[in-house]
């Protein structure tokens, strides 16, 4: 079975991961190492030089991915986007619910990165998810933002409220991720 | 005179400096250069990191100097934190104060960090300035948060409503910049 390591400590991604690569009949292995993220607005170059700084650093002989995420409020201008994970460690989905109390503009899109490599090219692929923000928390399944982001493709549930295969249909990473497991699969790198 | 760079892109900072520094007969220069900014909790570690990055890819002749910010505030788990600058543009001020609306602990912290290298060694220093979360936007000097922090040894005014060498008396980066000055005024450094 082909093998490529994921760079992330978030054993959540690893599942989506896991089941998106099991489609396409590869293995994802996970590879919890701590990595450089800078920072920046664009998810892409975060992703882009975290990997460099891996390749340079870690040098592991498996290719490998890393992945950056983020969720774009419209009308807070982008908040919390890249820096999603330490926003919601701080002030919860409660915090951005408190923002948008009064918006009727909820729009948001969740965006993911995926940066790879094989040793010698870096290739990144862009998955998104276009939606709303709900006005209370909803579900308890995945991680994060999830339970305030219902997915305008969807049929009204947030993503906290679908499992790990329903929410793969829809969601931004799955898509980022089905993106790379399809060249994979046309390339002869692994 | 003696002579030393700040690697900042803001006007403001620089100013706040270029008086702390003529206290001591020092002189500041900007040196307007991007750096790199890594993702962590700790302004210690970003203005370490930077300062060492700036050291290997820009290598500048004299002496310099970069500072990192943040408002912590302590009801919302030190949320913004080393993220200030990146919270303000993109919810504001009225962001904040809408997260605070309705909590009555309104303690707040700015803190600096000045990572100093002449070349060879690295200094760190730090200062900080108590006092607590307004609950309006007063005053127009300064930048980003000021506006929104009453800094508890004042006399109830923001530091918005303070010019420069006021708001030097009692901020977090004058107190910081301070050490770097009294060090390298008894140093042979400069």
């Amino acid at each position: 079975m082909k093998h490529v390591l994921f760079a992330t400590s978030n054993r959540h991604k690893l599942q989506e991961a896991e089941i998106v690569f099991s489609e396409y009949g590869l293995n994802v292995e996970q590879w919890d190492v701590k990595r450089l993220e800078v920072q920046s607005e664009s998810l892409e170059e975060i992703a882009r030089i975290s990997l460099a700084w891996l390749m340079r650093e870690a040098n592991p002989r498996c290719p490998f991915f890393v992945e950056d995420a983020g969720l774009f409020i419209e009308a807070l201008n982008g908040f919390p986007g890249p820096y999603s994970s330490y926003v919601f460690s701080k002030i919860g989905n409660e915090g951005v619910l408190k923002l948008m109390d009064g918006v009727d503009n909820r729009r948001a899109v969740f965006v993911s990165v995926v940066a790879f490599t094989d040793g010698k090219e870096m290739l990144v692929f862009k998955g998104q998810a276009s939606g709303f923000i709900s006005h209370a928390v909803k579900g308890e399944r995945g991680f994060g933002f999830d339970p305030i982001f219902i997915p305008e493709e969807g049929d009204g549930r947030s993503f906290a409220e679908l499992d790990v295969r329903e929410k793969n249909k829809l969601s931004h990473r799955a898509r980022a991720l089905r993106k790379l497991a399809e060249w994979l699969t046309s390339s002869k790198i692994i």
